[in-house]
């Protein structure tokens, strides 16, 4: 299996608080040692890292956690191989093109007797079944919507039925991105927090680190971390529901749509 | 303008010594400060960086200077920008996915009065006339072969004819790979050099840097490395001919078919 983070906000934002703790279970406090991968939203282009190393030993994460990138949309992953091997290509976050906008899409999970068909639109480059499963999300959205980039609600709905569909076949956690939402799915496991003004004081569960978030945000900032397991001890983590699909724009979950 | 770098290797190697003398003109001996990035293949995957800052001045640029990443096919890009604001997804090298391959572009030149019907299938995030035309680039290509990956040469084929049609708009200066080979075009300006037994000792224009390649290679190894502007004075760099197209494979040019 594989754990998830992501974030979402209504400023640039860097994650290095959260990745920190996170990527401390790519391998020291936790055994997803078998890559990892980030992706920032940066206006229209997305900066895309993945390394077969574990987390804990890769010195583009060490990058990560020294450089503050700010994004408004981020999603992680740290990789514990059930499907497909070690390799560059078996990492997440996957990427692929739609609209002129980069989809992001991260899968904590492991789906059984799983083959839809592909028509060639979008094909994996590795073998895992999050890559397929990604591969024919994209398909489906693009073949659902043709020519016209769905809205955020017509996404959401979209996702619903997608997701019972595939979920039939195993654990589907996963979190989508195209930038303009976070898209969050549950199947077994996951957390969120969000934070906003008065903002306090969160200390790390993997790391002997506290940020006084107070210092460094404005009353306006907002900020949405989504996790499989709670980073801070701190801090009042919500659980998702099985089968519970969320959507977070500019640090907080939308309503449910009627 | 831009400059462009890339390497065609029989075994995987590291790019460091060349991307050091190259990522010096960016900013430092030369002006191409808008931006740089660099994609190398590693099996099937693809590790892409790119970043908005000036290549002297980018940690990941740094990164690349001190980790030795191997591959076998990689692109490198600075930018000088002349369509486009300077921004993430602004940055060559461009990278797209079809039969389960990533493809990875990068372009110098200005295409002018250039506005390629395109019906969808792969759209730009950017504003630049290179993303424009490599997404044309692979809806054609696509188009052309439908549901089966084609050989080499019939990518060499259909790049000719390609790219004659592009060159009409202006200056298509490119390099294309599928990690199964490098294709170059030369509009204007591009340099090789092939790399083999007897390796001997090369000396970049650009810094203060020698490498006796013969301490790091074997007798086996051949690469080649193609460029804007000749990175040594003193090895035999090849001006390719305006209009020429030419295939690199394990490290040298594939000879013209007939």
């Amino acid at each position: 299996m594989c754990q998830l983070l992501s974030m979402n906000c209504n400023t640039p934002t860097d994650i290095v608080f959260s990745f920190t703790g996170f990527s401390e279970r790519g391998g020291r406090t936790d055994e997803h040692k078998d890559g990892w991968g980030i992706a920032f939203f940066e206006e229209q282009g997305v900066r895309h890292i993945i390394d077969d190393k574990p987390a804990v030993e890769s010195p583009l994460a060490e990058l990560v956690k020294t450089q503050a990138i700010k994004s408004k949309n981020v999603i992680a992953h740290i990789r514990k191989a059930t499907q497909g091997e070690i390799s560059l290509q078996n990492c997440h976050p996957f990427i692929r093109e739609a609209w002129g906008q980069e989809w992001v899409f991260a899968h904590n999970g492991d789906l059984k007797s799983f083959a839809p068909e592909l028509t060639g639109a979008y094909r994996p480059l590795g073998n895992t079944d999050s890559e397929l499963a990604f591969c024919y999300l994209m398909q489906s959205l693009t073949e659902e919507f043709g020519a016209h980039l769905p809205s955020i609600q017509q996404v959401r709905q979209f996702l619903k039925r997608f997701s019972a569909e595939v979920a039939q076949h195993g654990t589907f956690n996963f979190t989508l991105s195209n930038g303009a939402a976070l898209y969050v799915h549950c199947s077994t496991k996951l957390h969120y927090v969000e934070r906003g003004y008065p903002f306090t004081t969160a200390a790390l569960n993997d790391d002997n680190l506290a940020v006084d978030f107070s210092t460094v945000t404005t009353p306006q900032d907002r900020v949405a971390v989504i996790v499989t397991e709670p980073l801070t001890n701190n801090e009042q983590w919500t659980a998702f529901a099985p089968g519970e699909l969320k959507v977070f724009v500019d640090g907080r979950a939308l309503a449910e749509a009627h």
